[in-house]
């Protein structure tokens, strides 16, 4: 169990002795982990956009993996801290929505409240848990650590006020809720949703001034400049733009509704 | 075999979900997989830079890593992928010139065409060959899997359409190809052949308005300010300014024409 | 000790192939060492930064870590190049005042001179040390060679010229050393020293225009867009603004003045 694998997702950039000091205290605990960088990047106290990160790339690591994510508005403050085991995989960070994606509507997940300061750092800063409560309790899982010797189980974790796209009968309503480095707009459009709904029918599919129809394979159909609905690698249908960013044409965003209708 | 080192370069960024997915990938094929970042700020879908980038950490690594490498406009279009043992180590990735440094001119290097879907994720996007096509191939090569098994032969890999510096008798002329993080401008002069160029007389450069005489030895020769050229760590020769960034400087930048005489 | 950690701390960015050619460097001489990025996003040149974010971090690697920092504007001049034994861990890299907190005042501290080509790479450029000298450098003391083996004792290591915070009778005196990634104003006043001072008694900050009145505990005391003083993970004090960024707000920074008194 040494040899396990930790992820690092947080919003602490990789500039600053943040980061590394996480790094730091989990291989002294555990020398042997493996730990792999999630992503440093999420926007500050963007809590939507570390879940949906965490949620596209988590199930791609092998069963037993631990993830450790901080985007932590409430440091020091009341929220929980936790740490669970959903989907086959371990989740240690604020309770704050962040591991939404592997907790919600997941009657197996098992979860507890960190509350056991024997798994901490002895000093114990009021601003910084990545390092010195997230951290530590991250590495002592990996060595095999009981949860249940963590804290008391927690029933009841936070989720976000996650917005699902809406299938009426004329037309569907959904969001963008994620844009990627390539200013692709990733929405709320789960694809085997919109396909059940679809019925075999074509999509017409209207964001802003932009109306566009039917579906393409991959982000090279099409001229370049020429705008795409296509579903993207998380599963979820993408409004894109051929070799350029879709986000910056369109002038547009987190948010923006789209709306689509069978053709 | 197992502990073999898998270089990984895209140019994905480390905002999103993608570079994790790969390493989650590669982790569950291959748990002692060593996996190493060369870059992920690759301009997007810019294939010559993450070439130049590639060739210029590659010789670094020792014999047997496993570059993979993703810079990828064509994906999902018609593009061959491809695995290649070449220079002593091995090259994963589209076949689209990203391999050129290692590929071109080399008669030695044996290159397959990727076509063994048993080595590709069960589940293949047509969006994300870096996740579900190149990453598993990776591992099952370090693995120590015969590339033979991976697919047929490919005997005409894509290169760059490069240009390289021309010497005629009276000057020589070159481009910019690659601008570094300090702003140095990197050019297509190689050191050794310039220098056998010039027999021993000294170098005049022109750039633009900028007109230097003489090689200097490191950046720091010279006033704070003051332009050099000098031969820079991947062998080739540099236009650069002390403490500050030539490109900004010069508000000039790739494809930029140089010119040499003899002084 | 094969599977020693060693740290990386640089101003090279992650773009340019010069991080990964270091690794590389490593790994072809100790296969088995744990690299671990601490930054490489230190300023351009900026030795101070380096220096700081370095001490913020180190603290928290186990006893053996080898801290490799390059910060190196004097490359291919006549600095001297070191390795240190000092506070249980190892330091390499220029001698220009990068590692002055873990040696200044430091009578324990063992440092040599690097002057043994023998353990450098055969080919040594001008320009890029952290590749050619301090890389191999660091993977050879993970593998246990003895530093003595690798140059002459040095005793006078170059230390910053570094302003401690002056507390005078009735005011203490103070500057801005860092700026964090979410804008925090990280002061030269150690926690330890400002609580000594002030004896029991409140806070009275002035940076500029702001006037504050005693510490808060952490970054979510207080409403959204209220700032506060408070001691950081680093142990120092800082000035941040609850959700938002302290420096931007106050448009100030690095060494901006701050002056306290007793309330």
């Amino acid at each position: 169990m040494a040899r396990q694998i930790i992820t690092l997702l947080t919003d602490f950039g990789t500039r600053d002795a943040y980061v590394a000091s996480m790094k730091g205290v989990i291989l002294g605990i555990n020398p042997q982990a493996v730990l792999v960088d999630l992503s440093h990047e999420i926007g500050p106290q963007d809590v939507r956009a570390g879940a949906l990160v965490l949620a596209g790339a988590a199930p791609y690591f092998p069963p037993g993996a631990i993830h450790l994510a901080v985007v932590d508005p409430g440091v020091g403050g009341s929220r929980r801290a936790l740490a669970a085991r959903a989907r086959g995989q371990f989740w240690v960070g604020p309770d704050n929505g962040l591991f939404h994606f592997a907790l919600a509507g997941n009657p197996e997940a098992r979860i507890v409240s960190l509350e056991n300061p024997a798994f901490f750092l002895p000093q114990m800063s009021a601003t910084f848990h990545g390092r010195d409560l997230f951290a530590p309790v991250a590495a002592h899982l990996s060595l095999g650590v009981d949860p249940a010797l963590l804290g008391p189980p927690l029933t009841d974790p936070v989720l976000l006020n996650w917005s699902e796209a809406e299938y009426g009968p004329g037309a569907a309503r959904g969001v963008v809720i994620y844009v990627d480095r390539f200013g692709n707009l990733v929405t709320n459009f789960q694809a085997v949703e919109l396909r059940d709904w679809l019925g075999g029918r074509d999509l017409r599919l209207k964001l802003g001034g932009l109306s566009l129809r039917g579906l393409a394979r991959t982000y090279g159909d099409g001229a370049p400049g020429e705008f795409l609905a296509l579903v993207g690698s998380h599963g979820f249908l993408e409004v894109a733009c051929n070799r350029e960013s879709a986000a910056q044409r369109l002038n547009t965003g987190l948010d923006a509704v789209i709306e689509i209708t069978k053709d």
